[in-house]
């Protein structure tokens, strides 16, 4: 059995415990034996191979055993800053964010932003962060982080991180500072109607440079996915 | 009135006229009167004002007047040859790569692809680039390309072009051959289950590099895109 399933709590040598709708899928639509084997990983960056050793109701118990080869981290560690879009755009942002290996999205909290971060929001898109991971094969999750201003997001960096924010008026991103390997970058992505005069007055106090993606009118999500594979 | 309108048929300064899905949503839906002001674009990189001269059942009659100041073409002409995903996955495909600038879609035909290329499929994709289109401000439509194998597709490119191949064992793309402003590049993506070794010979034989998109197994569509946001 070659799917991957998140463990909740940090998966050490020993038993752990598969609950909720990994436990489900493993037992019910998988239809699971006693004693089969699976993968596992917690997000913390590891995987494992595990064995089955008794699914009840909505729980898996699990005897884990070697810690698997696992992929390298990314060279830079790039925070995606996005005044989110709705529904389903914002799933498909996450899942895209994930697999390109962005390590934190902040809910960009902007005067014209639409989606409100609320804690449902956000569960829903740490739900899907786990999904997208067990699908590419990621092992470290995206950190989902607490919603920010672009001045709130700016004094939490650190001091060399680059900063980026899409504007039409920006200049080419091959033109503009990329983080050394070993560096962090956070690239800010406003709403659908864009940022306003006032906010990037503060984005041009906080030392962000302005990137262009190019002639069109990119739709948030897109502007986003570019950047993320333009900045890995 | 600011949305923008596609024209069927070349728009030269004169008249023209809306039909279909255009002309509905511009009388039904935006209950358009004679003598309001629109956009057009035809698609081959032009963009107009026009004016409402009369609105019939399925059509609307347009007086074309001024070309107006449009975005400069990409530098570089951009190919993505893609084993096409099912369903929403490829609709956000073809969104994506249009409003990303991409010269040209290629559906490629693979030993494990899932999605064939039929006309219905092929009228959908171009329905698909239109709306992005209107909506990102693009004034020349992204072609969609009669479907290829990699064999047909090498055969059928300009002798200069830089040729990628999608591939998890690649170099990174900053490693490898960008084409100079002005110049070509096609980039093929394959199907989920991967090439064939079959095909990746075919590909070595006709001068394709292999270009990795980092650790994690993407899926068709995100490393299209992020294909496409490295190369434009």
């Amino acid at each position: 059995m070659s799917e991957r399933f998140f463990l909740g709590s940090p998966a050490r040598s020993g038993q752990a415990t598969l609950v909720g709708d990994e436990a489900r899928h493993l037992a019910r639509v998988l239809r699971a034996k006693v004693g089969d084997l699976v993968r596992v990983f917690d997000g913390s960056g590891g995987e494992w191979s595990a064995r089955v050793t008794q699914i009840d109701r909505d729980a898996v118990a699990l005897d884990v055993g070697d810690q698997l080869p696992t992929a390298p981290l990314p060279e830079r560690s790039v925070t995606l800053a996005v005044a989110l879009p709705r529904g389903g755009r914002q799933k498909w942002l996450v899942e895209k964010l994930t697999e390109l290996g962005v390590a934190r999205l902040v809910p960009l909290v902007t005067e014209r932003g639409v989606a409100e971060a609320t804690e449902s929001a956000r569960a829903r898109l740490e739900r899907g962060v786990v999904e997208a991971c067990k699908q590419c094969g990621r092992n470290t999750l995206m950190e989902i982080a607490e919603p920010a201003t672009l001045e709130s997001l700016a004094a939490a960096l650190p001091p060399g991180a680059v900063r980026l924010i899409a504007h039409p008026d920006g200049i080419a991103l091959d033109a503009l500072s990329r983080p050394a390997p070993g560096g962090a970058v956070v690239a800010a992505v406003g709403p659908e109607g864009g940022f306003t005069p006032k906010e990037i007055l503060v984005a041009d106090r906080q030392g962000f440079e302005r990137a262009s993606l190019g002639p069109h009118i990119l739709r948030i999500e897109t502007a986003a996915v570019a950047l993320a594979a333009r900045l890995m």
